[in-house]
């Protein structure tokens, strides 16, 4: 089992290098093994292209057969954009299947497996589960509650403060924190933010990481209101509005998808209504990167799965706070949270935190 | 080398027992060692009593003579309250002293050391630097600075409040960061409060540690009108007022000492007169714990040396913030600090910092 470890490692790091560019699949590795030699390896690289165990099993050729194959994610016994994986190992002869999680999509679930084990395939279940599982959890998340896992990033000063009064907000957090943050918008499918930062900010929302994978920049807009020459717009920019699309064309030109939600009388959207479009777009996470309304919103609603706090080493003495709705008279009416992590990072300390359930 | 260092942490360990027990001396610790054998240990327990030099020799009796002696700090070479540990260590016929750091009290400031070698002894300075100049150092501080080393130490939520509309602050943090909190009022030598936070919480200011030593509780109040039943009164209790401190025997009577100071126009202290006052009564070490307004103050006067940031897993929304002054137009004027460290506590995430120089 030692080596299996080591083969599948190797097919999570390989999974690794299609993080966020698989939806609406999931990012998976594959490495075929013989006599102890990798003799093949592929990864998913995005939706629409072969799957892992396809490039794996055609860079291994006719010395796949008999030889054992490694993928991060049980294979697929369906057709898809692509014929079904089970099939390709099949034909190819492999004798031997290790696989790190079962696939939570209810079309595969276990079926993968079985027609494997059917057609005298020795199929293992569980190598390096901690792993393939984290590389799964966005794609599981999303596949269990048909919307993507939001994750609520801020940058505030150690007394709580997002921006000073007069909005400006450059740099809160540090170099180090920033690139951070282009490293989960590579990583993420989606970057969230309300009208008041893109009117304030003009944000571009892109990543600026050296091979980088720009995010859809989504925009939370009730009254349709943005402007159309905000730099966020274009394609993969989704806008939600309360508004009737079509009654601005100069917005449609810019090749942003406009999305017509019910909002409530003041003006709000329900974020499950958000989040259930976003799922069905088929995106497995999202960052919500602010501001203050948005963020309170969303923890208000519950409707947050992690907190990412950089907390740094600065003092305002005022200014725009981290979150703010009527507070409760008393500290035990405090929105409880759980504490994941603290780890310094570019002199900030970044605080993970989750909803106390 | 490592013989010296072992029995040097050792005497490490002994000195910590007088942690917060000797000001306006400093922890010191010893140990008599003759053919790798400890004869002797002591601890310096308070001031007025004993040096450890001169506990750990009486234990060591004639066995001493031609052994060597392990002190974490200088030995003294003047009468204080009591006689010189060098004279000690002479008619002991210690042959070799090893010693952690020189004292930075200019009356013996390397004065021990020099006369112990001019008599024959073999002197060696500088084993486990790093612990004994650790032990020493709130004392050195104060030495060099005539003031106790201020630390602040607050508790808020994620969104940087210390306390609910109402002022309501039971409890933002957790059990253990509390036990924390009495860990460091045992250690250090006083606490220091406004007298809003009296006349909000009436906290009694004690250390709740089994075992622990009360430290002075300190109280600025520049009106003068602390309630004489407020808990915090009473032996090695201060109030520092603007006011005449006969004027009030109700509180001159709990024993508490009322210290008068000039105030400015707007009813405030300048912080170098209290803390050169503090410093004048030998405490090496001072934590300020609130409210708001003290520590604004402090920080804004930039007379704070290490700040103690309990960071609670709770979102409030609104109340109290960290801190509050006519805060800068932008993020460029908010006061810059140094993250020297984070870590979780009892499920809260503990940030130290000080001041950027």
């Amino acid at each position: 089992m030692k080596g299996d470890t080591r083969y599948m490692m190797r097919a999570v790091a390989l999974a690794r290098k299609g993080l966020g560019r698989t939806a609406p699949n999931p990012p998976v590795g594959a490495v075929v093994v013989r006599d102890s030699h990798i003799i093949g390896e592929g990864f998913h690289p995005r939706a629409g292209e072969p799957h892992a165990e396809v490039f794996a099993l055609r860079q291994a050729g006719a010395a796949a057969w008999g030889a054992t194959l490694y993928v991060t994610l049980e294979p697929c016994s369906h057709f898809g954009r692509t014929p079904p994986c089970v099939d390709a190992i099949l034909e190819a002869g492999i004798a031997r299947v290790v696989v790190g999680v079962v696939d939570p999509n209810p079309v595969v679930a276990g079926r993968g497996i079985r027609t494997l084990r059917e057609q005298g395939v020795k199929v293992e279940v569980g190598a390096a589960r901690k792993q393939t599982a984290e590389l799964t959890a966005w794609y599981a998340f999303w596949m269990r509650h048909k919307r993507p896992y939001l994750i609520v990033k801020a940058a505030m000063t150690l007394d709580g403060r997002i921006a000073a009064p007069s909005g400006d907000s450059k740099w809160i957090s540090s170099e180090e924190s920033r690139a951070y943050v282009h490293e989960l918008r590579d990583r993420a499918d989606g970057v969230l933010v309300g009208i008041g930062t893109v009117e304030k900010d003009d944000p571009l929302l892109t990543c600026r990481r050296p091979g980088g994978r720009d995010p859809y920049r989504i925009v939370i807009d009730p009254a349709y209101v943005i402007p159309p020459a905000a730099r966020c717009l274009g394609e993969r920019a989704v806008i939600f509005t309360a508004g009737e699309p079509q009654s601005r064309p100069e917005v449609l030109k810019t090749g942003s998808r406009v999305v017509r939600l019910p909002a409530d009388e003041s003006g709000r959207f329900s974020w499950i209504d958000v989040l259930s479009e976003l799922g069905s777009m088929g995106l497995h996470a999202v960052v919500a990167e602010g501001g203050s309304s948005i963020l309170s919103s969303l923890i208000r609603s519950r409707m947050v799965d992690e907190l990412l706090v950089f907390v740094a080493p600065k003092l305002l003495g005022g200014g725009v706070p981290l979150v703010a709705w009527d507070p409760p008279d008393t500290v035990a009416g405090a929105v409880p949270l759980v504490v994941t992590g603290a780890r310094i990072i570019g002199g900030d300390v970044l605080v993970s935190a989750r909803l106390e359930d």
